[in-house]
């Protein structure tokens, strides 16, 4: 089968990419073309691959050309992130609208119908004045979205269910948690500051944390976002349980027990490099997310939550540990 | 001030003109200009206002120049019906969700940030394999349309959202029902027979109902539909309580209810001339719309429902009455 995953270079999808390789399968297929769509060239080891293919360039311009390849399946993951978006409202339609709605238009024309993987987010929650957003938020929440980002990842959502039932895709939209411990450095996302304050003290490096220690808020490891993206492509149409996004599976916790937790495997000398101080405009937006979330369709298929927030940063150091830039990742740790 | 209408030649959008030209304010505003934009022309009789404008033509076409026209409020009424959406899926993202976004995109350039209604529509609600609607939705109802019309409409209602909470508009998404008794011919809308059983029997002409006299259905009258625009146009934004669609109010109807308004109104003869054939097609869609709606919302701005449906069907005759097509559409009335 040939397969495409947007985003493709980035941190979630260049994992997706491994995960699968290494299984060889999807779906029951053998993946015999990976295409790995992003504006970004895909990491090294994923190029060394036969079966791997880049497609380098803004989706916009290329959608097309991508749906003409054929994909019998996609994991649309490509997006501008919440920072970016509230920052530049034009980049945000254009990278998250009308990229997402071209990709479907041109696979609507090409006419094959693919298994389609849209990665939404938990950002279409919010509190509203007519609407109170309740702490925890399940499936069956009113989505009330309070950034740019949120609310395009809504309407794609929304796209990418009504062509579904036109029989133009096989669509699925998941809602990601605050994927954590990302590497690499801070991006854009005002959610960065979840990987920052475990990763910099890890490094050796100072690491500011810009909300309060009681915010709590619903996350999940690299790992278990993976798992769940492949379980959702996997899912038979009637086990997924119907054209709705589905939340994935969170570990909802404070940043005080993710600190707790760096402190419980990495000791205090790590722990002491995180201080708090408060970004007003990151803080404005994070008080505006859900606190946790729940995932009731995803337990249906098997999916778990992390275990705990000290399994996560093992994960992280663990695969730190097997990479190239070891040694940078982990000096704090090793200091 | 200077106003735009979308939709201005329809007939909601044709009344709602002639009720403020009437009122000659809109929100303690002088109306000084009235721009009616359609793809038909206006009716004579708004046509002979000074007041009024006409700007023919699709939406999608003209959007850009009509924000350059710098209004001051919009109401943005515009939209392909149910029906054209299911048939035509490249018009109902056209016309409903390209224009719309053309629309907000050119009054964000101009920077005037104008008070903008737009009317959504209780099509954004049905059920879902993994959540069941409500026989009765209310304002904190998950939408989750199943049709491309409701999927657009709902979309647009977000966008509205943001482009409201950006500060480029002054944005209010309201949920019409379905408007009748609608005068003139059937339309392409699935809903078009909620007025067809009504309108043709009353014109002595045949009408068949597709549904079960069970189906209960939101409906309101064109007089209250056009009641619920101003008032949320004229509402404070604190007062309007929340950036996400409101409900307008319904009277929950049963078709059988409908018939007997009409025979108690109009005699058993006029009653006599609907009989019920079942349509697939049209029961199909129908079956997956609310049996019935609430407005907690609009009710908090002394919106009302219509008190009963007898009184819908007054109306429709006492409007007729008072136009120059009233022998025709009263013929069967008069028989």
């Amino acid at each position: 089968m040939k397969l495409l995953i947007t985003g493709g270079a980035g941190f979630v999808g260049a994992r997706l990419a491994r995960t699968l390789l290494a299984r060889g399968t999807l779906a029951g297929q053998r993946l015999d073309k990976v295409v790995l769509a992003d504006q970004f060239p895909p990491p090294p080891d994923l190029l060394a691959d036969a079966r791997v293919e880049a497609r380098t360039g803004a989706l916009l311009a290329q959608a097309a050309a991508l749906a003409d390849e054929g994909f019998d399946g996609a994991f649309h993951l490509a997006s501008a992130v919440s920072g970016e978006c509230e920052a530049d409202f034009d980049l945000g339609l254009r990278s998250n609208l009308d990229s997402t709605r071209a990709l479907l238009d041109g696979f609507r024309r090409v006419g094959k119908a693919p298994r389609f993987v849209f990665s939404s987010s938990i950002a279409v929650f919010g509190p509203d004045a007519a609407v109170a957003m309740p702490p925890v938020v399940s499936d069956t929440t009113l989505p009330a979205p309070q950034t740019s980002y949120g609310t395009q990842k809504l309407i794609c959502e929304h796209l990418v269910a009504d062509y579904t039932r036109k029989g133009y895709l096989d669509g699925r939209a998941v809602r990601l948690n605050t994927v954590t411990v990302r590497p690499g450095r801070p991006n854009g996302a005002a959610s960065s500051f979840f990987s920052g304050i475990i990763r910099e003290p890890l490094a050796g490096v100072e690491s500011i944390c810009p909300v309060a220690a009681e915010v709590s808020h619903p996350v999940a490891s690299p790992a278990r976002t993976v798992e769940g993206l492949i379980a959702v492509y996997e899912a038979d149409r009637a086990a997924f349980g119907g054209r709705l996004a589905m939340n994935l599976p969170a570990l909802n916790v404070k940043v005080g027990e993710m600190l707790a937790a760096l402190e419980q495997v990495a000791g205090k000398a790590v722990r002491a490099r995180v201080r708090f101080e408060r970004d007003e405009r990151i803080a404005g937006i994070v008080a505006n997310w859900p606190t946790g979330a729940t995932a009731q369709r995803a337990a249906a298929l098997g999916l778990k939550p992390d275990a705990s927030f000290a399994d996560i940063v093992r994960q992280y150091i663990a695969d730190c540990e097997s990479g190239p830039d070891a040694a940078a990742a982990l000096a704090g740790l090793k200091a």
